[in-house]
């Protein structure tokens, strides 16, 4: 018989996903950077590994658009797959959890378990939708702060995460100085590119112009999976570099030989974009869809220093790992580089890869042996700082 | 009172549209690449200058995508727009129609006179929709044969277009050697990328999901103008360069100074391209989008050569110039480069040119020094070469 996954010795086997709620009386809501406000708020979570007893070994993960609480192991032994950032986190792995307590925890405004528009609104009985307020990199990280606490961790050792995860990385070393030893920025940027925000646009698009999406209220009726289907199509164009698909796919035909001279969806690459919009409906919820995207539309670092990138790192007091992939073209390597600028620019000290790769902007989510490396090294010489 | 620009000595002034039909009984119906066959078939056309004695100086223009045969100057006084390439024809302009004849028909398949989807069947009395046959890039130069025969041109002094009018250009060239005397074939390839590919699709998919596309039968209900505005929004998105959209819109607002906090379009980048998806609807088919972009995506030279580009080029007898741009990255020059050294592999007299610019794809749609300059220099030496 073989082992299951979870008896690997390098997973994190089988593992829970726990809640914590705050914003109820007598606390205070959260207040959004729209001004609005949030109450209660729930955020859902999973951690890996033990907190040490100095409480030095913290490390936050941040997941991007579409990712959740469950970053590392197995659900249960019937689980198909394992966390989303499984392959770096467990055991003698990157984010090695027999030495490290790991956390990841859904954002706000999300769909897995933390407080978003499929929330309940205590106030209507029925799901938020479009009530929800808009959602900002700095309220998801905000939220997390709340967490935090919670968990009784002054200063974490590191917050990490790539994409939308990155820019919450870099917002935790902006908003929390003191909390942060350092902070690990994947495939990431100060700002979206107009070209970034057309794309997030387009798919909202998608998401508005399917009839099922009914102003964001089809929670008790018919969700619209075409419109979300499309956007998470259109997205991971933008996921893959144009090399990466042309070895993937290039012009070859799915089930045939020959042209079928129809509207047939018959070159591989249109059946693989296909079957990602299919499987994206049944996990994710359009109106997060929205939300999150608007989220990364929204951020820029400098707008709140005057339009200064310098500026908005002036008080920040950890150090940066800034990683980057020469193929991502949705956050491509100059604007890693201005990151790393700003902040050398401020005497901070920062490590910064650019890694070659073919493999795009979802590299970060990949095997990679200089990412391990990278990070690997990276928090073993923040920790040896972080303990001494 | 200020004059009209149809006065414009550079103008080639009020122009109408001709048709000419062909395949109706005794005449052999067009036999498409599919196997079908489609009889009567219409071309609607426009000319500028006019054809020589010796029949030496006819040029015929190929459009892309959303072309017409309106190529240049105005169709009333009332025109607000001149045709789709008038800052290149005209008297005195590259394609000089005080020296030359330019021809420009709209391709089968399309929406502005030519046969198309929206057109009557005749077997049935109604509109085709989906029962069009699937059109290539070799039936759109076939059914253009029989326009150049019905003109009596037994040469063309060029053939020429950008993105699929290049390739209809470089598709002259093979199939019709002893008729093109030069090709000049501008931001196109051999066959469009898988990421082109992808990028088709998702427009497509846009399509047949606004519901009243209804399988393509909606000439007698409503359009689908939200599926094909927001086809029309992805593929804009590939007409520009990311630097092209930085520099023009940036992260900018629309009407607004601060961010609104709700889903409305504010980004000057999604204001734009909402509007250029409005507007297309108004003038363009969500079928024929459809034919269009398959024709696009089945379009591969080689493929009817044993998958080798150099003996698709073998038979060829025309001078090449090829044009690419370094910012387009739907036809990037490395396509480009393909063709040109598929070319002179086989000994053809090729002029290359990569213009350096900004403006991504649809550069060959703006005015250009250099492509001016390199267009006219190439037909003026094409042009003594044909009279010799």
């Amino acid at each position: 018989m073989n082992s299951h996954p979870v008896d690997d010795p390098q997973s994190v086997g089988l593992v829970k996903t726990k809640y914590y709620t705050f914003g109820s009386p007598p606390d205070y809501p959260l207040v959004m950077k729209s001004g609005r406000t949030l109450a209660p708020v729930t955020l859902a979570y999973e951690t890996y590994g033990s907190l040490n007893e100095s409480k030095t070994n913290a490390i936050l993960v941040l997941h991007a658009l579409s990712g959740t609480a469950h970053a590392a192991g197995y659900h249960s032994l019937d689980d198909p797959h394992p966390g989303w950032w499984d392959i770096y986190i467990g055991p003698g792995k990157v984010f090695d959890t027999s030495k490290y307590f790991v956390i990841c925890s859904n954002v706000i405004g999300g769909c897995n378990g933390s407080t978003g528009p499929s929330s309940i609104n205590p106030e209507t009985g029925i799901e938020y939708g479009l009530e929800f307020p808009i959602v900002t990199i700095q309220d998801m990280v905000n939220a997390q702060w709340h967490l935090i606490q919670h968990l009784e961790i002054p200063k974490l050792l590191a917050v990490t995460g790539g994409s939308m995860g990155g820019m919450q990385a870099l917002q935790w070393a902006i908003s929390y100085p003191e909390m942060v030893k350092s902070s690990i920025v994947i495939a990431a940027a100060s700002s979206i590119s107009a070209q970034g925000i057309a794309f997030n646009e387009v798919g909202r698009q998608a998401i508005y112009r399917d009839p099922n999406w009914n102003n964001g209220d089809y929670y008790r009726t018919s969700v619209p999976g075409n419109g979300l289907a499309l956007a998470r199509m259109i997205a991971h164009i933008t996921y893959l570099s144009e090399k990466l698909m042309h070895e993937k796919f290039g012009r070859r035909l799915q089930d045939t030989e020959l042209y079928s001279f129809d509207f047939q969806s018959e070159f591989m690459v249109e059946s693989y974009l296909y079957h990602q919009g299919i499987k994206f409906v049944t996990r994710f919820d359009a109106n997060s869809y929205l939300y999150m995207t608007k989220a990364i539309d929204y951020y820029d670092i400098k707008s709140d220093y005057d339009d200064n990138l310098l500026l908005a790192f002036e008080s920040t007091s950890s150090d940066f790992l800034v990683i980057s992939f020469t193929s991502d073209w949705l956050y491509p390597s100059i604007q890693s580089r201005e990151i790393v600028n700003a902040l050398r620019a401020n005497g901070k000290n920062v490590v910064y890869t650019e890694i070659e790769t073919d493999r795009g902007h979802d590299a970060f989510l990949l095997p990679d042996d200089r990412l391990e490396r990278n990070i690997s090294n990276f928090l073993k010489s923040q920790f040896r700082k972080m303990i001494s």
